[in-house]
């Protein structure tokens, strides 16, 4: 079975990661699978926590999904190694960690819904 | 007429600058009007050069769209104080700041179309 784990930096102040609750709800009404969410630092659930959750919830495969606008450190580096040492702790887990959000015509197309624009 | 101005955080790495600019390009492939891009901080242009970058090219209305994920304190506080001190050295010319990209269900397709997974 499969389980999602929407990752994204992670704040002090708590209505931002509140935020990243409120994706993975967003998530929850796309994909039947379990969904879990982690914050990269400064906050829990850690990205070991939330690789966790997932297994506890029966997952064979964790998909990591990087809530990060740019392919920056982060996204591209930092993650991916905090993934692989949480799943060192679950061995015959797979899991894959997908690329950042931008840029992508989405993004373009939701500039534009935020600014009040109809797109053209 | 107006013009947009798309405005990222900034970094020292010219490669996460460019996609700045890559957005730009997006955006001009949805709105007839210019679409100008700059940096809150740590590179050219400045947010004041892309605003006067907007009204050499006509505007007499810049909407800034802020690319930035979530509502923090960059989108919410300094984008707009920076837009309002580079406005003010344009009087005359209108300006609005739209709010920043997430939490927002389009995000959540995009996370599962990042991750190569159809949406359900």
């Amino acid at each position: 079975m499969r389980a999602y784990l929407v990752v994204d930096h992670g704040s002090r102040r708590e209505r931002s990661n509140r935020r990243l609750s409120e994706v993975a709800d967003l998530l929850r009404e796309r994909v039947e699978d379990p969904v879990e969410f982690a914050h990269m630092e400064l906050a829990p659930p850690s990205i070991a926590d939330g690789f966790r959750a997932c297994v506890e919830r029966g997952a064979s495969e964790v998909v990591v999904l990087p809530y990060f606008l740019g392919p920056g450190r982060h996204a591209n580096e930092d993650v991916p190694r905090l993934v692989e040492e949480a799943a060192a702790a679950h061995p015959g887990v797979r899991y894959k960690v997908g690329p950042a959000l931008g840029p992508h015509p989405l993004l373009a197309d939701l500039l534009l819904i935020r600014a009040g624009l109809p797109e053209k």
